[in-house]
Parts: structure tokens; C-alpha cells; sequence
């Protein structure tokens, strides 16, 4: 088992099989030494989308739930991350994540929501794992979702 | 003529002049085998963006403008490819597209509306246009238009 | 001193001490030649958000102080560029810019507001600063500022 799944195990979390895209496009793309992964939605570990994670911060989803649901972009990243490179101890470091959080204009904790998602990358690649951000409010998301995350990873 | 602007004239699609920034920055920017081309709108054939393309979706915006406003936004994103290449085989592959949709916050088709985009990228470049991407709702875009997406390309 | 801050200089702009991420990211990472800087906020040089500076576009917030918000963004992700590279004359080129502006739904004039940024990032790199640029409005921004901007820098 790699480091990094290890990592993951003693969170207690075992890597989904990564969602397939919902159109015509490709779930992560690599170039030389990076790779582009398509922004993920909050499928949970049972595949579905829990109906506390649709709707909006600011509205029905409390921040609690939020954070929850960007923890479950970044483990969808990550699974996608193993589908791309077999092996997630390829991955040299998280270079970016973007958060996009649905929020009612007057909701403006959009960082305490994308913890959830960066806390989960640093728990699990560690230093490598430390990456810059861009969080935003966003009015709304396919399927209703509070949360979606995208990354570019620097892979071996 | 390139096998990529052939297929493109067997879509029946003829690379506009590409639009002019209009601020203090540029259409397209090269680094290495990188190639990011600015967030395009949807201006048509004729130069100009439609009123059918102008609102939100969920509001004045039908899926079906909406999905064609996407794909402008595609022919947009090769016609300045080529500006900066020459020649779009040096395309070696569309690596991700951020699709921004105009949306009513009870709007959640965004994926539809972007596969406007998505289609028009792999029928015109091939397995090569298979990207990564993310889209999000967005309350508002510049000018009123609809839909706007950028690229990331890797080129030869 | 380097050749771009003593444009700052003349500019009269000096570079703040570089704003500390507010969750469990970094403001930085380099990857190769690329240099991404997470999203700043419109942090003034005084260290501190202005009331002016809160608020959306087409509500609160005029044009034109929308436009000194997004010139503070840029101030700030040349900030930051400097404690990733020492010296910002190592920065070849801002490859791009991502502007985010809290807006109103019938507020459509983003790019004027982004100009701010763009116009900063040039004036301090010249040719080298002129970037490829994706600017949206969003309904809210993390602690209800008004301007927030990304970036990626080609470095040498």
C-alpha cells in the first residue's frame, strides 16, 4: 500500500471509485509533470449525493455540512488522482485547489466551508499536500451541489 | 489546410477574427508547452453576441441558446489558439476548459449548457480535445452575455 | 533594488508584508518554471479591508473603488510573489489572471473593475505583465470583500 493510502486508511477513508464525467470531457488530463483534474462534485463513500450537501450555504446547508462536502471533493480528486497515476505516491504536491461554494449573498464563510477540502489534502499527501487556494462564492452548481473542488497536481 | 481546420470546415465552421481584449491584457499567453488562452464570450459568426445570448440561464436563456453560446465560446478559444500558433496541429491537446454559465440560483443544467463547449472542442481536435473541466454557475458575467469559458492547451 | 519594484516605487505603490492564508493552505507554490499565487483579497496597504471595499458591485460598491480593490488584489499577489521568489525580477512574464467580482445580478461591467488589476500588473512588469485574464462576478467572496484575484507567473 502506498504512503499516501495509508495516510487515508488510518483517516478512516477508502478511495470511491472515481466518478465517471457526466459529459464529453475526461475526468483529469496530465502534461509533463502536471496533472489537471476536473472539478469534482460531493459524491459521498456510498456514490450518491447526500441531500444535506444540496443547496447552499447560507440557506439549507449548514457550515458543518460544507466542510463535510469539500472533504468529499478532495477524496474524489484523489481517487481520480490514483486513476490517472496507478499509484498516489506519484503525486509530488498539490498545486492549487479551487473551491467553488454555493452561497446566498450574504453568506461570506466560504474558507471555513474549503477547509474541508484542505484539511483532507494536507492530512493525506502531508507537506506535499499544502497548497495555494482560490475559494469563491458561486450562486449555484450542476446538480444542486454545495461544493465543488478542482486541482492541479505536480506528479512524478 | 490542417487536418484540425478541415474538420472544422466539415462542422461547417469557419474561425472567426479573433476578438480583441478589451482591457489592458491579451488574448493568449505561451509557457513552454502551455498555451492559456483568456476566458472568451459568445460572440457569433457575425462578430456580435445575440440577444438570445445575452441573460441567464434559468431566466431569458434557454438550455439549447445556452449550449450554443458555449460552443461560440469553443470556436472563440481555437480562433485565438491559431492566432498564437499559426497552425492549430500544433494543438497537441486541449487540457481543461473552465465553463462559466449565467444561472439563476435555481438553475442546476450548467453541465448541459457546457457540453456545448465540450462538444465542439473533441469534434474539432480528436481524442486530443478530451479535457479536464469544471463548471460553475456564475450570478452575472461581463457584458450580460451568458456563457464564457477559457482553456488551458498544451502545444507543440 | 529590482528593476520591477523601482517601477512600484515610481508607481508609488510599496509592497506590503504578504497576508498569511487564513485556513490550512499556502500563499504559494512553484512547480518548474510556474508560480501560482492563491487567491488574494483587496487587503489595503494599511493591512486592513475598507468598508469601501466590502459589499458588491452594483450594490454598495461603486466602479471605481471596485477598480482601487482589484489594483490592491494585484499589489498583494505581487506581495506574495516576492517571498516565493526574493527578488520579483525573476518573474518572466504573469501568464494569468483571475478576477473575481462580487456582484449584483444586473451588474455587468466586471471588466471595467478587473482593469484595476490588469493595469497594476503592467504598469509594475510591462510587457512581461500583460497576461491572459478570465474575469466573472460571483454573488459573495470570502469576508464580503468585493475584488478577489489568482494568479500564474512564468519565473525563471
Amino acid at each position: 500500500m502506498s504512503a499516501i493510502e495509508a495516510r487515508l486508511r488510518d483517516l478512516g477513508i477508502t478511495l470511491p471509485s472515481p466518478a465517471a464525467p457526466v459529459a464529453n470531457y475526461v475526468p483529469f488530463r496530465r502534461s509533463g509533470n502536471l496533472l489537471i483534474v476536473a472539478g469534482q462534485l460531493c459524491i459521498g463513500p456510498d456514490g450518491k449525493i447526500a441531500d444535506k450537501h444540496k443547496g447552499k450555504l447560507g440557506g439549507s446547508v449548514s457550515v458543518e455540512d460544507g466542510r463535510e462536502a469539500a472533504s468529499f471533493c478532495a477524496v474524489n480528486l484523489l481517487a481520480q488522482a490514483k486513476a490517472a497515476l496507478g499509484d498516489l505516491d506519484r503525486i509530488t504536491a498539490c498545486l492549487r485547489l479551487g473551491g467553488f461554494i454555493a452561497s446566498t449573498p450574504d453568506f461570506t464563510q466560504q474558507a471555513l466551508v474549503m477547509n474541508g477540502a484542505s484539511d483532507l489534502m494536507v492530512g493525506a499527501l502531508g507537506e506535499g499536500g499544502k497548497h495555494a487556494r482560490t475559494t469563491i462564492g458561486v450562486p449555484v452548481l450542476p446538480g444542486d451541489v454545495c461544493v465543488e473542488v478542482d486541482a492541479m497536481f505536480e506528479v512524478a
